[in-house]
């Protein structure tokens, strides 16, 4: 797998960054979490005036052959009329993209269907859709490394038209599944815990999920023992989307770039992040907390700390985009109050 | 008082917009939170193609005799630097005004101070200040009555300009001892549970704005009885600014506006409005809950479910300017989204 040179943030610029932020013209800490964020933001840039422009979104795209087993609530075909969809402008991504100025990528990393018809469709098919992990591995040690630099080198297209602050979605039916096993894994919670409705599988669904998840978890335990590494049980489970992810975060991290951490599915590759390379947290922003069982345990694992409680289980990176104008806030925060001083103001404390 | 013609909104209509809702290109239920504002949005408006033209922000200013005690961290020349300060657009609300499109309004109602040199503050003064409830009525049934018509006045002049949604802060050194005491009486909540840090009283200043309302609540009582009437306790402790987002309010809701319900002090007018004319709650969205002790409690009397947590504690209305983004998400879906059919997407369940 391709390295990282990512490094935690200049812990020393703090001191600075909080006489700023506690010298606007308000009360001190009166605008809570967006002080807290625009400190983080401040430390990710190593700048007392951040910048939040050209900010994309990349919309990653692939199947996954444990949806074979019935495990989603929607039928396979859903990623690629979803794909489609998405270039038309109707989604829920594209109109939240619109509202917040965000450039969209559709990336098709592993979708099982042609899309290369579609001009808006971006083309990183690795291949069409990942294997069934009841039985066999999703991918191959080659497709892995190549879904994490297919997310590197997208990254690295955002950069080169200035993006500072990236957030990333998916589209894949069935991955809920994947980012249950990766949480039991990384969180060591019983898969139990860890297995939800998904898109919105009623009870018998979730029972029938769980069924499967813990026979393909049996299985790769017998195959692999004790002694897998954390990239053994990414490739074993993981779909090409989320892999890629995983590449996009790492290397947005490595270039100072604002990541915006979606709901369950992306924050299981956080996790997985964060686990290959811990500094990356310091990069990362955590958006919405969903009502998917688990989500709340994963971001207590990295003692996240969400912006936003808004039910919201859509996917495509909706969370995320949601969220952006609070984070825009915290930047225009530093940039365009007033201090004490300047503003001719009594300070009153 | 000014009387309003306040409705319930038409549940009738519900039934069409969620049939609406649940065709959208997503799987049903999963915009959460927006979903239910989409549908509040709708009722209040009375059409399945909602609009939020023309946001309107009213700041409104006012001094508070109670501030002789010794109840507010901040000093009372505060009040009116701020004022005078937002007219540089320095200040936290005229940021989020900027970044949301928000028209601000900057109205003097009862600042202890000649504003009357600035042409960007608008001049709307009842007194300056109130008197000091520990000892007497903080204004007369004549500037009650005033305040309630210069809030609908207000109102009025939004709605030529086009407005359909409308917010209110407020900036007035000492407003959370009044809503205190008026949370306490609308509740029926013992005064301590009621009594806050404000914009940032330690513990022992704390204990001293406690024993200062229960003072001025026991002479209050004392005089009145258990005769008082809504009214009466409102123009007794109520600030300018709070009479006039009263007024503000029963005149939006009596014209079909959507209202944002800010923090603390906006969400005891709020309980004071539906107090007053219960179907107003129909046409208000409470936007955050802050960490002010009582602020949580105010929401449960009403049964509201305020959208953000961040723990704001600024005042000016920023809470409810935080929060609009999610609300402008809400009426785009229901504007921009596809339908299943329209998305040529497999109906997934």
């Amino acid at each position: 797998m391709k390295t990282f040179d990512i490094h935690p943030t200049d812990k020393s610029l703090e001191s600075v960054i909080w006489q700023k932020i506690d010298n606007l013209n308000k009360p001190k800490g009166s605008l809570g979490r967006l002080e807290e964020l625009a400190a983080q933001i401040c430390l990710i840039q190593g700048t007392l005036t951040p910048s939040l422009s050209h900010p994309c979104h990349l919309l990653l795209g692939g199947d996954h052959g444990i949806e074979r087993e019935g495990v989603s609530v929607s039928p396979r075909e859903v990623t690629w009329q979803q794909m489609i969809n998405f270039t038309r402008g109707g989604g829920g991504v594209n109109m939240f993209c619109r509202q917040h100025g965000f450039k969209l990528r559709i990336v098709d990393v592993g979708v099982d269907y042609d899309l290369s018809s579609f001009p808006d469709i971006i083309n990183r098919k690795i291949a069409r859709g990942t294997k069934n992990f009841l039985y066999e591995p999703a991918m191959s040690e080659v497709e892995f490394n190549q879904a994490i630099e297919t997310g590197s080198d997208l990254v690295d297209e955002c950069i080169e038209e200035g993006c500072r602050v990236l957030s990333i979605g998916e589209m894949g039916i069935g991955n809920t599944s994947p980012s249950s096993i990766w949480m039991s894994l990384f969180g060591d919670i019983p898969l139990q815990d860890c297995v939800g409705a998904g898109a919105g599988l009623d009870n018998a669904g979730i029972r029938h999920k769980y069924e499967v998840l813990k026979k393909a978890l049996e299985n790769y335990k017998t195959v692999n023992g004790q002694q897998s590494t954390v990239n053994d049980f990414l490739s074993y489970f993981g779909g090409f989307e989320m892999i890629t992810a995983i590449g996009a975060m790492l290397r947005a991290a490595e270039q100072h770039i604002v990541i915006l951490i979606d709901g369950f599915i992306m924050t299981a590759c956080a996790l997985a992040s964060i686990s290959l390379y811990p500094a990356s947290q310091d990069y990362m922003i955590f958006t919405h907390s969903g009502d998917e069982i688990g989500h709340k345990m994963m971001l207590d694992i990295v003692d996240a700390k969400p912006l936003l409680h808004l039910g919201l289980r859509l996917g495509e990176g909706t969370g995320a985009l949601c969220a952006f104008p609070i984070i825009d806030s915290a930047v225009r925060m530093m940039n365009e109050m007033n201090n004490f001083e300047n503003a001719k103001i009594t300070k009153y404390f």
